[in-house]
C-alpha cells in the first residue's frame, strides 16, 4: 500500500468516513509524535475525507499552533487550501476565540461571527476545534467551506475526537 | 486583499510565474521567520502556481526537513497533496539523495531513478531542490508531477533561487 492510498475513502456516511479518518490517523502516527509530520498528513486525510467521501466543499483544512516567538498568538501550521493569514492573535476571529475559550467554534455563517478574520473572502462557514494537551491549549483545528452551514453537530463529535488522538500522538 | 489571493497568477509564462511566486514568498516571509508557517504557504504558492498558472498536473509540492529525533532522516514537513511517507533516510530515494549530495534532482521518470521511494504510485516524475542554510542541509523541496517529464532547467534555476530565498528568511 502506498501513503497516498491512505486518502482513498469510497463512497459512505459521513460519520463513517470521519471515523475512517480516525482510524487512518492513528495509524500513520503510530509510530511518531513529530506534530508537523502527523499534522501535514492530517490537513491532507481532511481535505480528502470532506471533499471527496463526504461531498462538502471545504477550501481549506488545517492547522494554528502556540506560537513558540509569542505565546499570545497562535501561529499558521501545516494545511490544505490558499495562502492563510501567518498570525491570529488568541482571543480574536474564529481561531482565537477556540483557543481562548477552549471551546468548538461551529460557525454557520462567518459573517456574523463578530470579528472574523477573512484569509479568504470565499470562505461561508468553519468549524474550529481547540487541542488541548496536559491542560494547555497547543493548537486548533481549523476547516473552512464555501457552504454556509457546512458542518454540523457530527462533525464537532468526531473532530473533537480528532483533536484528543492528535493531542496523545503528538509532541509539541 | 485577502491572503489567499496571493494564489491566483493569471496566465502567464513558466519563467514569470515563477518569479511571481518568488516575490510572493519573499512578501510572506518579510516579517515571519516561523519555518512551518512560510513552508506551509509556499506549499499552496507552488500547488497553486503549477496546477493553474503553468498548468503542469503537479499532485504533491510541499517539503522534507532534517528529523530532529535523528538526523540521518528527513521527516515530512508542511505539504499540499496525498498523504506521505513521515520518514526518508538521507541517501535514499530522490529525497534522500539531494539531501545527501547537495544537488537538485531532476528525475523524467521515477521509474528509472534507483532505489526511488514511491509514496504515490501515480507520480511519473519529480524535482528535488536541497535547502542549504549555513553549511548545512536543513531539508529539501519536493514537487512530484503525474507526467512525464514535468520539469526542465527553467524549474530548476527558479525552484534554486526559491530554496535560497526560504534559506534567508527562516529559522530551522
Amino acid at each position: 500500500m502506498h501513503h497516498a492510498d491512505y486518502t482513498s475513502f469510497g463512497k459512505v456516511s459521513k460519520k463513517e468516513a470521519l471515523r475512517t479518518l480516525n482510524d487512518s490517523y492513528l495509524a500513520l502516527a503510530e509510530s511518531q509524535d513529530n506534530w508537523v509530520a502527523n499534522l501535514a498528513n492530517c490537513s491532507s486525510l481532511l481535505w480528502h475525507c470532506y471533499r471527496e467521501a463526504i461531498g462538502v466543499s471545504i477550501n481549506w483544512s488545517g492547522f494554528y499552533v502556540i506560537d513558540p516567538a509569542d505565546s499570545s498568538k497562535l501561529i499558521l501550521g501545516p494545511f490544505m487550501g490558499k495562502v492563510a493569514c501567518q498570525t491570529i492573535q488568541i482571543g480574536k476571529g474564529v481561531c482565537g476565540a477556540a483557543a481562548a475559550r477552549r471551546e468548538v467554534q461551529l460557525v454557520p455563517d462567518v459573517n456574523q461571527f463578530p470579528g472574523h478574520i477573512a484569509c479568504d473572502g470565499d470562505t461561508k462557514s468553519e468549524i474550529v476545534v481547540p487541542i488541548v494537551q496536559d491542560g494547555l491549549v497547543r493548537g486548533v483545528l481549523d476547516i473552512d467551506c464555501l457552504s454556509l452551514k457546512g458542518f454540523d453537530e457530527t462533525d464537532r463529535e468526531l473532530l473533537v475526537e480528532l483533536c484528543k488522538n492528535i493531542a496523545k500522538t503528538c509532541k509539541f
